[in-house]
């Protein structure tokens, strides 16, 4: 398979390490694609890998997935509570979306509980911290096998 | 009158035809914007047909049509439901305002029932698909007769 | 084409001209059916319209429609915002149903966004006033055609 | 002056007497007319009393006071909680509106609570059983003075 | 026994057989009211069968049945959902008051889940379709005894 | 009877006349008691008239007139809609209760509308200013009679 | 036909007769079924009957009527409003599913508006006290016809 | 380690593979057992894993855990959305908890949007069906390493 | 030890004994006070008891047993339901605060649900009636002792 | 007096002692046991006492009190917020019901404030941890006197 | 000008100091009317400057100061989330109001976030602890030169 | 000190000085940015005014100040209401963040009540004007020294 996984990410996530390590550790986000890497390179299999703090941008790039990737893995941060506009093109991809967030959302407060990333992706991974990237690429290519 | 008719589309229409056709058709953007571009050189008109992702863009066109515009034709597609920053931007204007939608938002979700462009809105077009563009296109013309 | 488009008018739309014409402007009832009669005369089109200010018969008007008609143009008016017997007997039309209000309900008081006439509506012409009528019929022209 | 008081009876008020008699009393509406008529004839004025079960047939009698009353007492019964049809057919209205309910609607089922005659309504009497129509009539012909 | 049973039926049911028969079904009103006056008059009883699309036609019907029937049997159809009328004209009763209705309420829209006819009724059948109503004729058949 | 009428006025009503004439009118207190006493003392009845911002002496004089009063006329302004206190009281008192509003609190805003006098008057005037007072009086002398 | 029809009965059942009888009346849920086993018998039909207090068994007895059962007659009592594991049960059933409640549960506690069972179910009787019972097995036998 | 993981499944999950197939696949719950029981003797460490359709049973499990388990991983089912004393449970522990579900509880109806199982989980694995089973054996063998 | 206890008591309990004796008895606030004196004394401890109908002097007495008291028992009675005032004044205590209540709250209006003074209450006694102050006076010795 | 005292006690009180301690204390339920006991024994009281982690056994509990006890102290724990069943049952006694909580369940999550015990519960002993059993004993010492 | 700044305090600020320091500092409410008479003083302009724990004085303090004050410096503590009275009150006023918090409101319990003052507020300055009423002092001297 | 003080200003109020001036006023953001200069200069230190109607912008710009400044000054206009990553980025501070409005919020629209800001920020000044940001400037400056 010649498609590469895309691994997208929302905002503030570009400081991870930095911010409220209490809920998130001090793993970087470089630190996250590395591994990410490391997992589908071994697997033979490219991996395309963004971070942005716009909501546009993020838009635009899960358009871009929709022609351009096999498997898409999210973590849309703040925006997964907020953008209906990201729902609205996530509805475009006919892959498989992997939702992936850091901490529990569950148990954090009331508007964080609104999602509309969830009602579009077919699985989810939450609170393993960094571990649940590896998890959603394991995942990946189990199931592009 | 010289001043041009602007045509703003938000998120995701730069994808029409290829998402979600069951409720919005296979006519692209570019064929309404030609269909509309017909109608207002055949009325002496200008035209200014712009899409984006971005809320923030949308934003700065919306201020930019409040100087430039005679009237405006709005489908903000999901920014509709989300964006405060849009409604303040369209208070701005001392023009027409019609809003378009492509599929009639009151038969979809309930989060689609917040709606902070109505509000601003003089009229609105919703249901018509692509034929709605043009109808509001008249309307407008029929208006600065 | 020989089934006749319906134009059907809920409670105190016969007033029209005389009630708050901040909203609603001057133009009387007769005034719209007669531009809506002009037009579909021009297309060859017969066009039956109706007021009534009772929810029982404007349900049998729009029942009839579903035998009768080729379109059904609907200005519930107040009824739009409190009749499910109105919505159930849309739901019997097997024809194009065209919302029209004179102005925009989304800019008035919550008890008007309740909506169960919509859910049943094909499309919707929401706040041009008068010129709404005509622009569905219009619309309803171009569709049958 | 010549025009009448118009006083307009929503549901089930013919039954006066025979329904729930410990909320309502035993008067019937023929009683609460004679008194009533008793107090225009010594004050010289005509009154016009009329009892309907029916919510389209009381918004034509709303819309024939915008004409011809002088001032408007409505105990509009159940429609008080469910009729926007009402509300905007007594927008159409320049003259004093009397609200007046037998019993105290405050003091009942919440779905009660709901009022669309008060938002248009000068002022009310509530609770005061029959009694309530001649503090109307009273009140009214004080204002007429 | 005298006093005959009173079937009421409220709005589009007049439609039945034609109208979403993947909910209702196919048979009609007719044949509705011939199966329970078969059942009536072979246990020697009348039978008085009535539709309307009215609400206040339907109140108007309930007070009758107040005097002259021996027991109600009510189907008020979308009326159910928004007419406290009707729950005020029940109320006057003080015979079995039996709701029908051929489908399950409780599994359809929201705004099905308001019913102002439970509260003053004794009994109710729903989901049988058609043979709700020859359930409830048996009840109250074998009530009346 | 020898017990006096009481009649109680709430917080920010010593201000009648200076506050908010558009909605109040220019009448003040004095004018109130004084137009009250003059009807009371015609009917050979005393009147025991007080105002008082605070909501514990309000409390104190209702249970006062729990003993003292034949009827209580009690505009509790803002207290009505905030003093469960209030309400308590109120349940002490065997004598008719009438509550008046100067203006109609329905037509204000939501916060308004919850309501602790209410559920414990037997009656209510609202809407009609100064006169409101008057009306009462008169009803309590009817009712005393 | 040779699978039984099954009537499973929830929480505080067994206590019929005892509890509230102003609501409940004074058969116990023997008498039930006693006369619903006669009218199986009459009918050549087997009927398993069942009590108990504990939702995970009701679960289990729901699951065993999967297999065993040619329709179900249900009376969950309390666990009608809390248990979805209930309801997840009755989703594995392919056969005819009635819900019966002796009172009618519209006319009681909100939290009692809350039902699990009816979404899944394909008819209900409500409010016939025992009679309702016999109305269900009647109508199955009807339906298994 | 000597303490075995714990795996606790809830009400309906015995009748996997055959209950509603298109959201939850074919494969039984033995089938789920045999997987995660190979990865476990694989890494050397004891599995124990339970189903029971009883709410208080599924407590009692988690309180063995609370003494017997290095880890929990619970698919609570229904008992997830309505079982208060699941989380009081839950709260006892103090190895990892890891939620699992075999489809995405997001993208289904409002009542399993409210959760009491999240709020005291370290992690989930949402819409993988079985494989989530297996992930979530993995992260806990990753994690106990 | 030497400070005394301090008992509070809000609005209408002076009345105790007239008012609502069908939920409140006959027992009036001067025989619980003594009592409570009763018992104080037999422990040698001097108890401060208080009843104040109005909101600002119950802060007032709550900001004095801030410094004075070794406990205080509170009945806020209708003050418990609309005070933040008096949860404010109550977060200064440093010492053990016992709520009573003569009757259950819980079984009560919904307006009573809403509770100031639970939240910065350490223990609370409802529904004893007057024997409530007795059981909360002998918890406070115990505890003081 | 013959009839026992029943203690009843619901899910996860069997861990008391070893569950959150900063809000439950140290003690455990044997020692609450053998201290009610000890009091029961010296007024010459059987006490029978009772803990059960299922919601359908603590109902079948109640029953059984309703036969065979003076009067019903309950803890039930997590059932308290969930358990209509457990309501039902409570409705079926005539002895005094006093309701137990170790901590104030006021001062805790939204969750916990929906309560079915408390309006069935005669009165209560909130958040005076092990001590409040004992005062509830005492309290029903007093009362069976 | 010769008019004074009004600074009114509502409950428990006369507790400044001892009271929740972590929230609200160690500063005495007489340390602020230093510092405020200081600033007011060098502008040669009078400050007066009261506290009460009381609704009804709180009120007429602020009727005082719709006659007498240049501007009013308002922080009512808990009175600003309950007291309509307050609302009215400040309503009389047509001088600037600025309404001053201590800490911010916005960071803490939901029943803070309903403010009656700020609708009636000019503006306002939260969260900077003794210095906030410095600076509204000298806002309004800006204001008033 | 060496680092600059940030102020940040949200979308459209690069329009300030155009739009709805009867809220806003004339001044303009660049009148605004140069009496805050004048300030920071006389006070010697740098000051970073920005203004963008991009949600992502304002992110990445207050994740710059977390790096680069002393305090940050935020009027995040509509993003306030609407941006959860905007409260994600401000959570990454761990200097002085004052919230600034020209007008008061609490006077405006039911939406404008949601704030994403003032649980973020240590202290607000609202509805000043253009001189509330000189109060801020003012306010960190002395914070600073």
């Amino acid at each position: 398979m010649s498609k590469p996984i895309y691994i997208l990410n929302g905002p503030n996530l570009n400081r991870l390490g930095s911010r409220e390590p209490e809920i998130y550790g001090t793993t970087t986000l470089a630190d996250i694609e590395q591994s990410c890497q490391a997992l589908a390179q071994k697997a033979g299999i490219n991996l395309s890998f963004h971070q942005t703090n716009d909501e546009g941008e993020l838009v635009t790039l899960v358009q871009e997935a929709a022609d351009e990737a096999s498997a898409l893995i999210l973590n849309a941060a703040a925006y997964t509570h907020t953008s209906i506009a990201l729902l609205d093109a996530l509805k475009l991809l006919e892959i498989p979306i992997i939702e992936v967030h850091l901490s529990n959302p569950a148990a954090r407060e009331p508007f964080r509980q609104t999602n509309y990333v969830s009602p579009a992706a077919t699985s989810g991974v939450f609170g393993f911290g960094a571990v649940g990237y590896e998890m959603a690429v394991q995942a990946v290519l189990r199931l592009l096998d």
